[in-house]
């Protein structure tokens, strides 16, 4: 129900991602006019699954953006929750280590089912998205945006009172916005691996081959794959790996050399892949980027949101959730400010910029940790003596991941900080002598709790 | 005299700044035919000056590029010799500050002067430039650039063997190159400073009215103004000042506002200002942006090359050094690989991205040290102690400054580490208690080496 002293506005987004398309909803309800550009043809009419997607892993504050504008339940019927991560290890054993507490869980969700499902949704509440338009320039003395219809090269100028820029990583709206705005902050940093998409087909009538309400990880030291769960029974597979060095996705340059890595490397899920051969040399190799960038808005005329403003890597399973949190907390400052939308924006970016830096660099750390720790006995033994302390003093110890993951009210930037502190305490534990045999005693929860009053 | 077995290249140079006139000698004088295209007028026929020139500290790196191909005798008509810091502080007291030992000089030379000098110098050794082309695209399947001529809006299209980008700090061939690389790693960043050009002008009979041979700062905490001497009296001087805050550019915003501050801050001198206001109103104020990126060059076919791959704040003075040094690098590969361009190339950027990701850091660490520290009492007895220990054990502690600045044979890379090891252990010495006292005696010296016995 919009506002009745609100002041519609017409509003341009570019790009009808999974960002765009809630955006879009979230802008259309408070009463404005909304029109969403896309560059892609639209992929409910056509399958064009480019074998890219790493599945998707909504939680706590991506629900709570949907759950905002009364979408959630749709969302829900696509989801798959996963209460922990099933570790295939290379010595065959197979921990199980849960994300949370009993009953907290992540879900997991196809990209392009959800994408589709939000633009649905999207036209249901009056957005209207236009397909394969390409943003060429955008004028920002007359607010006009340059389009080229893909399927005729023919040219358009769009106008409008207020634009956003929800193309993703590669933006081309935030490259029109850098290349003319003095004084623009920009990074752009690839770490040295990437990704490839593979497949774990359902079984005979659709069974899942894997425990289905788990993420799965095979941890490698220096690489890692990993698998998601689809409503059809398959998994989506996720290899993350060097681009060069040995093995590298460089030296796997046969389809002999790809069945005999996986099957001495991940043995126990090989078989489960019959179409490993092809899908490894026909589905692109991906890179993964993290960008910050500052500004993110023109006074009350334009804004940057999601990965356009701050593409991280996946490997927090946060960036579609930071995204959504954009629109939620965009929201929010539209509540607060009525139609002053120069604040609205300035407020918006000032707000989730120590954020978005926080998840990048989280997620970065994430990186690190999912490759080369959670195969490690020490590792395992320190997240056990947290998730003692934790269900000792739930309110007093949190996991860093159980902040980011499960506690929308906590900022990521908090999270970032409080997960440092506590990982400096970690670290003097796990210096006890013996600490092996004495972790879930009485006198390791006393120093962990006199830490934290130290701290304090 | 080009090598006789040396297969001559069709060379395109984009950019006839400082580095893209010097390469263009270099690359002339082995052979090869080399084209410049540069975007603005020829400076050397209309007075175009911008009024946002920062005078140039020739140092011995770029001297020794200089030298190498045989033009610094014709350079050092235009340069005036400072053979240290001329301190103006705000209690009205004048410390100088030698930059070297006896002899050890930098030189300041004016932008504009030595541009032309070096325009003139690069067609006397056949090269040719095209003024007022703008470089708009390259396509990289077939090393085109299309150009257009800004006096007529024409465009063309130049095919060559071989490509630099010499354009700068907003290079548009780096651009360019960024477009359509997949995994570029680009950051730009800029401070919160900006600078402003000033005067002070020549005396009656062309005197100069403050002492010539030296770099006169007026360091005020929170910012600070520089003077170079020119070759008609005159100083160019520089303030770098806060775009924010108070004071800054923002609140200095009338002509009153502005003479009462200089009158106030930089009282000494304001008086041989006489043109303060208009100059400080009708020059631009520009920004300072670090530029850090990779990689630097495509195959055999292209390089960035001097800011372009590097942009670098002033506060060193090496920002033109380091692009000189570029040229002297890549002759040196050439001579070593002969006409292997894909390994010269390859190893150009190998060798020079963590010197000039060094000298990067340390221009940036200067900026704080020339504005908040050169006026500091325990900063300057600092800097004593090191000269004491510099002047008796030459070989074994060079100062930072002087490896940057007099010392070619070591690396940005390694001068960084160096002046690292070095602070750590001044931070010691000076946290001696009654350093003040003893700081010129046998104690505080042997300290200082059984330190560095130590980090060995």
């Amino acid at each position: 129900m919009p506002q009745s002293n609100y002041m519609s506005k017409n509003i341009t987004i570019i790009g009808a991602g999974l960002v765009g398309s809630l955006l879009g909803i979230y802008l259309s309800k408070k009463g404005n006019k909304v029109t969403i550009y896309e560059r892609r043809p639209d992929m409910r009419k056509a399958s064009i699954s480019a074998g890219r997607s790493i599945n998707l892993a909504l939680s706590d504050r991506g629900i709570k953006a949907l759950e905002e504008v009364g979408i959630m339940d749709e969302i829900r019927k696509i989801a798959i929750p996963m209460h922990g991560r099933q570790m295939h290890l290379a010595d065959g054993s197979k921990p199980f280590q849960p994300y949370g507490k009993e009953g907290q869980f992540i879900n997991s969700v196809s990209r392009g089912e959800l994408n589709c499902k939000l633009m649905d949704l999207a036209e249901q509440h009056d957005v209207t998205i236009f397909f394969n338009h390409r943003c060429d320039s955008i004028d920002w003395n007359n607010n006009h945006i340059q389009f080229t219809k893909t399927t005729d090269n023919s040219q358009s100028i769009v106008a409008s009172d207020i634009i956003f820029g929800s193309d993703g990583a590669y933006s081309a709206a935030r490259l029109a916005h850098q290349l003319q705005h003095d004084r623009f902050q920009y990074q752009q940093y690839y770490i040295d691996f990437g990704y490839k998409e593979l497949l774990i087909p359902p079984g005979k009538d659709g069974s899942f081959l894997l425990d289905k309400n788990a993420l799965h990880i095979w941890p490698r030291g220096n690489y890692m794959m990993i698998a998601l769960p689809n409503m059809d029974g398959s998994f989506t597979c996720t290899l993350f790996f060097p681009f060069e060095g040995n093995p590298s996705f460089q030296t796997l340059d046969t389809k002999e050399k790809v069945q005999s890595f996986f099957e001495s490397t991940f043995g126990d899920v090989c078989s489960l892949m019959p179409t490993l051969q092809e899908d490894f040399f026909n589905n692109p190799t991906s890179s993964l980027v993290t960008v910050k960038c500052f500004p993110w808005v023109r006074t009350d005329k334009f804004a940057l949101i999601g990965d356009a403003a701050h593409a991280i890597v996946p490997f927090f399973g946060q960036g579609m959730n930071c995204g959504f949190e954009d629109c939620s907390v965009l929201n929010a400052l539209i509540e607060k400010y009525n139609d002053d939308w120069t604040t609205i924006l300035h407020e918006f970016q000032l707000s989730r910029k120590p954020d978005s830096d926080a998840i990048a660099d989280l997620a970065i750390n994430n990186f690190i940790e999912m490759r080369d720790k959670v195969a490690d006995p020490k590792f395992l033994l320190q997240k056990k003596i947290e998730a003692n302390v934790s269900k000792k003093y739930p309110g007093r110890w949190i996991p860093a991941y159980s902040q980011v993951t499960f506690s929308p009210h906590i900022r990521y930037s908090e999270a970032l900080k409080n997960g440092s502190r506590q990982e400096k305490i970690m670290q003097e534990i796990m210096s006890m002598p013996g600490i092996e045999n004495k972790w879930d005693k009485e006198e390791v929860e006393q120093m962990i709790i006199k830490k934290m009053d130290e701290q304090l």
